[in-house]
């Protein structure tokens, strides 16, 4: 029998609804508006999966901290002394009170504020007042959860025993990374945007460019909307876009061999855990950043490069994040679920950490576009969710553009199962 | 089993708490505050009857169109090319968006924003982007609704077959309506109100009048205050108004029977679906419309009236609208439930569609009494919920002047009794 | 099996969950965020205890009163024509509208303001309208509610059968109270705070000084630091305090015996259902008042004192209430809940009925200390709720001076055990 004290892992009947699921088509309107599934999404993927969080440029210095809420969990990102990023439960363990409040400061101990228990930066209790005999402070420390960078984005796993496939995708995707020196990049702007959406729907969205060539004008001014098309499917209105397309991509090929940077796709979606896709593609336009003609949004290039023209170098990584890296900046995108229909999607700028601003960028030039992008695809996931709670609602097929999105259910309904109550 | 992907038709004991109900009672307290009994009554009233929707002068040429929510419903009313009024789904066939945004509005076809899809006014999909060999465009039209025009009056039903006797209702009432020509009309105004109580609060409170004299006083300037009693029960203080109202109401039947036009009460409340009421009564002061002084509020009257002084034409049809037909104008009220505890009522007033605002009527005079009346019932209504929600609430008899709002609750205790599963 | 009828009296697995709890440590997460155990609060303590309500001063005359809510009750505290304290059902019997709509007033008789029903101040139908043969209006008064004053503090109580345990603990803590004459006490002001947090960290939260130090600097210029300590348990930094305490504390119980006052502390907080603890004790500073040199906040005193150094007179009340009496103002505090995670603290502050505001006292400098003081508390109550959400959360340990919170939580489950369906 299910008790209050424990959460069930999964409501009784989800195997039914996965064995119900159509393959090819969206996804039945339970898994975007239960509750129930909603609590086993975050049992069964946020509390098991590795999850994108921070970008290290947040904290850069011992005792810097951010804290974010990932479903109930509250979470600290930190730097320890040693300059290692700690995670940790935002829950004193006196109490349980929230220990730090603010989304990000900088702090010398870790003190809760209800009754001054005070933890340093790996979670261990310094001091908690006066205790009765027989009280031990190593028993008391702050909960740890496991966290890693994988060259300069910071993941977290709540989970006891982590995902073992993380190292490997780690291992394959930091090579297109490292050329961007993220170490030495810094904040240049952040953007939080609550969608009223469910997150699979935020997740769907990203993965095809489907609606692109409506939804977004500022993006496909540099964003190739013959993104996900196979050959024979374009559009013929596309095609003069997809001729551009390939001289585009034969330069960055050059370009990056040069420079012994990678830049082949690796597309590993569903059958694994850290299910992931890595690619470096072409930009139109200018083809430098993302701006509205396609030039540089940031005089100071990151890393050494030697040239603007390397277009960008995109990852995605499931359940809920991905990067853009590009020559002048690089952009991050983390999907965290606050309800069935309601999802903050976070959105972090990085610069060079030597570029002045109002000298070398501008925040509103260099945020404009994926700002406009980020509220468009608000509007879509809210009509989405609105849609899919009607009881007339019937899943549709997915077209061929639209293959990043079925994989990326397909790897959603993986990972439920695996979650199932044996 | 229950499962998440079906949600039930009932709460397992609805005809539990239905048998407990005593007759001649207000209903008890899990009919107004309880979730699953606001989703069976939309499973088992909202989804079976036929609706209220809207009027066909807001829908005048092809390709007009409003949407609205009936609970969990998304519904678009539009007018074809040939002239026919039509509902369908706003839930696109792909991946489940909501079509059309606004409220209303003109459109050739109707595109759906996300991906495009494009269907004609019948739903038809006409165009989806590149799709996998073997999409059948026609597996994929906006799912249809059932909608039929009586005079004027849009009424919908979202089941599949839509319960009988509406025919029977529409031709026995057609009669009362037609002389008003409400195709020859144009919306002067029309307001959403959400009252905090349930659908069924608003509806009992329109079906009597106890309340009227001290919470109506702009409305009984012109609604006799005596509605709903017998003779026998009239309080003295209201005898005069009494004799004024069959003074008023001989008037009426002679200015009837020269015109040909129907006035008889017809009250078939419940022992049906579509239960309804219908009658033509005179009103007070000036006798004309429902102004402070009872004179008319649009200089230009319906159709070819040649007096003003033709009363109100009155029909209610349950589960969620009523008319006033008079002779300068029109005002229709639909009542849609939004939550348990949350309502949208909305009133839309019509006048002669050569009525010239300014010259002939203006909005605030035209609206003023119906505004007031219906903010003073959402008090009422708000006020019912707040009380009914105590575990002191004990359900009070029904006086005999409130015995419309005990047939309303005989109907929809029928309505719920057939809607259980068998 | 459980009806929609009657909501269950507890949860299924409520046993389960008590069973559970470890002594001496903190509450389980479901205590503060299940929406079950929010229902078997209302009907396991708000719903069998006394409650305290009101001061009488809020109803000096007949026919003033007082409405609240009381988780879904909604109750009016009145005094009837012979001056004797009533409370009664906020609830019509007619069609359960909410009688009275303003949170205090006064009135002739209780008029329904839906259909005019009309009750007099002993709940009594006085007038209904027309109604049907055979209605018997002594049936429907409004529902009663048992309620009683303590030396002019109001409690009800919404059980039939009330328990029997507070006759004692009134007649043990009215000689504490009586000195201060509160039947010649007027509102001087009154502040009602909604907390985001479950009512049981607002209590548990009032129960402990552990916070003060750092989280109440206006509270701690007068209110001793070292509350809720044993002497070996004072934290070295706190002697010099505690050796000011000893002083204060001497010279009070000098102030008492001379004036045939009783200050001894009694305390029973656990083992009975009027739980209480009752006590004198000095104030810091000028010793006088709260205020943050600790001198009078008004200068017309209680009663006929003859000093202003009575330090505070203190009743703590479960499950929601505490009290501290000065010599120149009194200050009650209730507290009701709203949610599992919402809870309103009321807060009003009597003075002398002769003083007079801004020449004996003024508003901002009476309220100044408890107004900054609650406003703390209720960050911390809402951080406490953010905090045990987390799955991470683990009940901790009380220190020693968080005993009484220890015995608020002992007594809390003594009357969930009670309230357990046998």
């Amino acid at each position: 029998m299910t008790t209050i004290a424990e959460r069930p892992t999964a409501p009784a009947d989800l195997g039914g609804l996965i064995a119900q699921h159509r393959d090819g088509c969206a996804l039945e309107a339970p898994f975007y508006v239960s509750h129930e599934v909603f609590d086993a999404d975050i049992r069964g993927v946020f509390a098991r999966c590795w999850i994108f969080v921070a970008t290290e440029a947040e904290i850069r210095e011992p005792g810097d901290y951010v804290t974010l809420d990932i479903g109930p969990y509250s979470v600290i990102v930190t730097r320890n002394r040693e300059g290692q990023v700690r995670a940790l439960h935002n829950v004193c363990r006196h109490r349980g009170s929230r220990v730090l409040t603010d989304p990000s400061g900088s702090v010398g101990n870790i003190v809760c504020g209800y009754h001054q228990w005070t933890y340093d930066a790996d979670g261990k209790l310094l001091h908690a007042g006066t205790q009765a005999p027989g009280f031990n402070p190593n028993c008391f420390g702050l909960k740890q959860i496991h966290a890693r960078s994988v060259a300069g984005l910071v993941f977290i796993c709540l989970a006891e025993e982590p995902p073992a496939d993380f190292d490997d995708m780690a291992e394959r995707v930091a090579p297109y990374i490292e050329p961007h020196g993220l170490e030495h990049t810094k904040v240049a702007a952040q953007e939080d945007l609550i969608e009223t959406g469910n997150w699979k729907l935020v997740m769907e969205n990203n993965r095809e460019c489907y609606h692109c060539e409506n939804g977004h004008p500022e993006l496909i001014c540099t964003f190739f909307p013959t993104y996900g098309y196979t050959l024979e499917e374009i559009p013929e209105r596309l095609l003069p876009a997809h001729a551009r397309y390939l001289r585009a991509d034969a330069e960055l090929q050059r370009a990056c061999q040069e420079r012994e940077m990678p830049f082949a796709e690796i597309e590993e979606l569903s059958g694994r855990v850290s299910g992931f896709r890595i690619q470096r593609e072409p930009l139109d336009g200018a083809g430098e950043s993302y701006t509205r003609d396609g030039t540089s949004a940031c005089r100071k290039l990151l890393a050494d490069f030697d040239t603007p023209r390397l277009g960008r170098m995109s990852l995605h990584h499931q359940p809920n994040s991905w990067f853009h890296l590009l020559a002048d900046h690089a952009v991050t995108f983390t999907v965290l679920p606050l309800a069935p229909d309601r999802t903050l999607v976070r959105t972090t700028w990085l610069v060079h950490e030597d570029a002045v601003e109002g000298v070398d960028y501008d925040v509103a030039t260099l945020t404009d576009v994926w700002h406009q992008t980020n509220a468009q695809d608000g509007t879509f996931v809210g009509r989405a969710q609105a849609g899919v709670s009607s009881p007339a609602y019937e899943p549709g097929p997915y077209a061929p553009n639209e293959y990043q999105v079925a994989a990326f259910v397909t790897w959603y309904l993986e990972r439920m199962t695996e979650a199932l109550p044996q």
